[in-house]
């Protein structure tokens, strides 16, 4: 009882996946079914039918997610969303989730009812039942934790991060950063409203940012695409942590390197207009902004033709060896080097 | 941005169950693989192979648990075991286990490891393997939300609430109200000390109540027990939230009423020597206490020459009609109404 431990190494140095990473170092699995544990968008198990796929999110309140600008509707929407994304990233069929709420006396029966209002709506859209959950109380706002349940057919269905190979081109779908500019934005006129609660917020002409920010899609259509195209991505990820980190996750656990070309990321042209006004570069939101959920995908080369006709899809590079690293030729034609910047979960606040 | 809701209901005049009955109203079930939603222990997903039962259960910091007492390495344990038995009480074999953990700056990597170490142990103990999850930031503390995956070979194995009828035995694994008073004495002595931090807690002759508070397990047992004795529950629940609360959720489900006696009902000699320390009422304790993660379950009357062959399962009473209502015959003769006092979760800090 009431004891202090000597050692004491803080979170922030290992970071999000240096967590994640070392954690899993103990994990042992025992059950032959079984087939992918830690370390992709989802797990994956074998029923002796259907392909099991499982995911998780928690969601802060404070941390993930700011109530002052996030209607409980979309707020319930986006964080369905931002789980059925992770099993379209293993080219799977989401179908059921499970909720697990924590609710401080702060939310009235009426606030609760709108949050599923919106969960609910994803679940239509997408198809997916809502299946059980847990509510509790909690002294410190709202936490929301999905978990999202998808099916395969088959095990060579399911799509990992560790398989990509040198040649395979680089795919990605939709275009990125706008979320993380919609955010800039929102957090801009929050502090406008917190000096002087009489301005109204100048919100108009960025619905689309805005949109992709609160109320996000997750590529259901692009997965259906390349099913009807005949076309099995060789790797695949969804972005959540921003186009940097996810392609250093597919390199590092397949071992090869990339090249991606700045002209060839689709970036919007209202990201672009709102990044020049907070005087930020576009292809650095497009990189390290997050929370895009689109897909990042590698193809073989041998689909190009394929590809080509794909709806919304954007060829951005190419894999190379591990050797070469992870590279983008900018405008210029100058090699630089990316880093996996993604999101430190333990040094900043995403958004 | 900002706006305020004219219309405010208070959590706590549903309660838990209510608002998870109301919040259930709005549900629509779409995929015929869904068997079973909200509304029993585990959620029931046909996979064309085995059936899937999944659970959630979040766990809260200053809420469900409390840290200057329950050490991290059996919190973590306490986390799987309280979700496995939910698993157990579908009459199914867990077998993975998801985690997502938000924790604020205040934890270290070492701490993170201890809880682990706990999680890991209990993975092991029950032959579950940990397969993924989510580490994030908390603004206020640590949250614990764990999906327990378990399967069972065919749908007909599933056992449910709703399905006891009249003349079934009820039946009960291991003793109630332990788990409970070993909180009681915890918060005793956390007092105490907060008081005067030189006593040393008063702790020991109390192993057996403080391990069913703070390392609880689940009654894998019980099960394997059932299935090699070939019987199956006509229902079965776990004991989370206290003998009444569960006979409450059977027989409101099943449409039965229930004779239970007080004298049949397992209390440990030591829950006995607590309580009267406590001026409490034993049987109060197995009724409303919770936490005990014991089975209750009901089977017909044919049944009951091999039920009385089994290790650690007690007869109880019986189930009657609906009109009869949920009633305890005390040791005086009296017949007592049950009330279904259980854990509201928005009134009461519950542990």
């Amino acid at each position: 009882m009431f004891e202090n431990k000597e050692n004491r190494t803080e979170l922030e140095e290992l970071g999000e996946f240096g967590l994640i990473k070392h954690l899993a170092q103990s994990v042992v699995l025992k059950n032959a079914e079984t087939i992918k544990g830690i370390g992709d968008d989802a797990t994956v198990i074998d029923t002796s039918g259907k392909i099991l796929v499982v995911t998780t999110d928690m969601l802060v309140e404070g941390i993930h997610f700011d109530l002052t600008f996030s209607p409980l509707k979309h707020l319930g929407y986006k964080a369905v969303v931002v789980n059925l994304s992770d099993v379209y990233a293993m080219n799977a069929i989401p179908k059921q989730i499970v909720v697990a709420l924590g609710l401080s006396n702060r939310f009235s029966l009426e606030a609760v009812e709108e949050l599923y209002e919106g969960i609910n709506l994803a679940c239509e859209k997408y198809g997916v039942d809502l299946v059980g959950g847990d509510t509790t109380t909690s002294r410190s706002g709202l936490i929301i934790s999905v978990t999202g349940i998808g099916f395969a057919d088959k095990k060579e269905d399911i799509v990992y991060r560790n398989s990509a190979k040198a040649t395979d081109l680089i795919c990605v779908s939709g275009d990125l950063g706008a979320a993380y500019l919609g955010l800039q934005l929102l957090n801009r006129e929050k502090k406008i409203f917190l000096v002087n609660p009489g301005v109204q917020p100048e919100l108009s002409g960025y619905d689309y940012l805005l949109e992709r920010q609160l109320k996000p899609e997750a590529r259901k259509d692009i997965i259906e695409q390349l099913k009807s195209s005949g076309i099995k991505p060789t790797s695949m990820i969804d972005i959540s942590d921003g186009l940097s980190s996810e392609l250093f996750h597919i390199c590092t656990q397949s071992q090869v390197g990339c090249q991606v070309y700045e002209d060839k990321i689709p970036v919007d042209i209202k990201t672009g207009e709102l990044a020049d006004e907070f005087n930020l570069s576009p292809i650095v939101c497009a990189l390290s902004g997050g929370e895009d959920y689109e897909l990042l995908f590698t193809v073989s080369i041998h689909d190009f033709e394929k590809i080509k006709l794909l709806q919304d899809v954007h060829v951005i590079g190419h894999i190379t060896d591990e050797a070469s690293g992870l590279m983008m030729i900018d405008k210029a034609g100058t090699a630089i080097q990316l880093k996996a910047q993604g999101w430190d979960a333990f040094n900043t606040n995403h958004n």
